[in-house]
């Protein structure tokens, strides 16, 4: 039987799986990244998870595949800059070959974990999807006719940074009002803590101060604060409008919600859904696209990684 | 020797087009649409034309192509809607391909112009393109890996509609700040309207009046008035927010500039470079994405569309 190799590297832990061509996992495990030694020392630790996950596994390895996050280019697996990583101009692809004795296939982790959800996760029934992480950031990756789409030099697919506030935030990209700055986990949680701040009888207070708010917090709150309700009305209405912005462009069948915000489920989709439909170009008799939760979690970005080797 | 007809469908003539696989053009014409008198009568007028340029040329007719403006499905040749033509759920293709005996190809009007500049104009050189319009809306379309991308159902690429202030301009589409109400020739014109209400001492008063000034105004004063000159600064950033939009989804190696204001030449696409390159995600070293204009005028539209035929 064959099977693939998978790795999401995360700034503090990799994540390894054996998958079938189908998804079906025949093993996992993790290591530490260890990355402040070094992007070799990293590749080590990487190497040492994959002959313990082989060991585990009664078949032929035909590929490996990880997604990293930062700047990649996939042509070559190259690793041209990642800040959480500390590397810049890595050859990931050729350094974890090396060790291994086969070739590695590497993208973004954003990418990775959209391949994974597109193939095995809330995608799987669909051909053109888009994954949207609500994190930290603001990430994700596109699925076109099945295949992963990195744009030219697998250098686009930054769907965070597409600005849809000419005059706002700040981002860390260098411009102002990046889908990100509105709709990220983090935006969230900044907007719950004015939304306090501004509201003394909040009944958020109750629980939490502006200090130890989250992303959670409004949502917690909605139904009985109306503070709570309209950061989370604030936040859906951003959402919207950069989900619906991708919907013109693309027209996925399916957007896929994944990252911590994601977990609200249907007091996310319902009321997205509810707005894609009036508001998505050309009406929703044509070529609906429907708004999901992402149904992987966290293990989309390894087995993702493995269906590097077969989706190209 | 095989060559491919290619049909531009406006308002008020179609354009039609003789040309062999590698864009050399053997004969052209036009016809009236006459689409007031119905969607058949129309077809008839396109099938005429249709046999007058194949009486021109000698050789074997490998393929018929039609760009058509609204909203179609090109797997199937329909025009869901077209509000210039007067259509609802008009089957183009199978209209034509009964008059004409061979299966005739169609798609949007602005997809076919893209596919036409990006095969044999401004984007002859590269695998990645997109070509956006500046006219009466903001159109265009997008090549990816030298095919064109129409999206899901060819219900995508629909990327003037991109909001990019998010509590700006009411736009047709019902959203409010869509990139074609700041980028289009029209928005131009307006923003050069209100500018010129504004200064009664505006050198532009000298030759235009707010109801005669159009989107080449600004331009004409620009060196010489302090209003026009603002305009202009503030059309061009707009315009380059949408376009770094782009270019941060899809990477291409090139955007190239079509419709009206594109005549501006490289007072557009000098200052565009500039915000480009200091703007565009993860830096100009990686993937570097060149703004020019397009080289095709309004001929790439039945260019275009002839290359359907050998495009997928």
């Amino acid at each position: 039987m064959k099977y693939y190799l998978g790795l999401d590297i995360g700034g503090t832990f990799v994540k390894g799986v054996c998958v079938t061509s189908d998804g079906k996992v025949l093993a996992e495990g993790k290591c530490d990244t260890g990355c402040e030694n070094g992007g070799a020392a990293m590749c080590d630790n990487i190497a040492r998870l994959c002959e313990e996950l082989k060991a585990q596994v009664n078949g032929e390895l035909a590929g490996v595949g990880a997604g990293c996050p930062g700047m990649i280019k996939s042509s070559d697996g190259v690793v041209k800059f990642a800040g959480n990583l500390g590397l810049k101009n890595f050859p990931l692809s050729a350094e974890l070959s090396k060790r291994l004795g086969v070739p590695v296939k590497v993208t973004n982790d954003a990418n990775a974990a959209a391949l994974g959800e597109a193939l095995f996760g809330a995608g799987k029934n669909y051909k053109n999807s888009i994954l949207v992480t609500l994190g930290t950031g603001v990430g994700g990756g596109i699925i076109i006719d099945g295949k992963l789409f990195e744009g030219g030099e697998s250098a686009g697919a930054e769907i965070g940074h597409m600005v849809i506030e000419r005059y706002g935030e700040m981002c860390t990209c260098g411009r102002r009002g990046c889908f990100e700055r509105y709709s990220s986990a983090s935006a969230l949680t900044r907007r719950t803590k004015y939304a306090m701040e501004e509201d003394a009888g909040s009944a958020m207070w109750g629980k939490y101060t502006s200090a130890t708010c989250t992303g959670k917090t409004a949502f917690e709150f909605m139904d009985t604060d109306k503070s709570a309700a309209e950061v989370v009305d604030w936040y859906i209405r951003y959402l919207a409008c950069g989900l619906i912005n991708l919907a013109n462009i693309f027209r996925p069948e399916v957007i896929m919600l994944g990252g911590g915000v994601a977990a609200q489920g249907e007091r996310l989709t319902k009321p997205l859904q509810a707005i894609m439909d009036r508001e998505i170009f050309g009406g929703n008799d044509y070529a609906p696209v429907t708004v999901v939760t992402a149904s992987l979690g966290n293990g989309a970005g390894a087995i993702g990684a493995a269906a590097l080797c077969f989706n190209k």
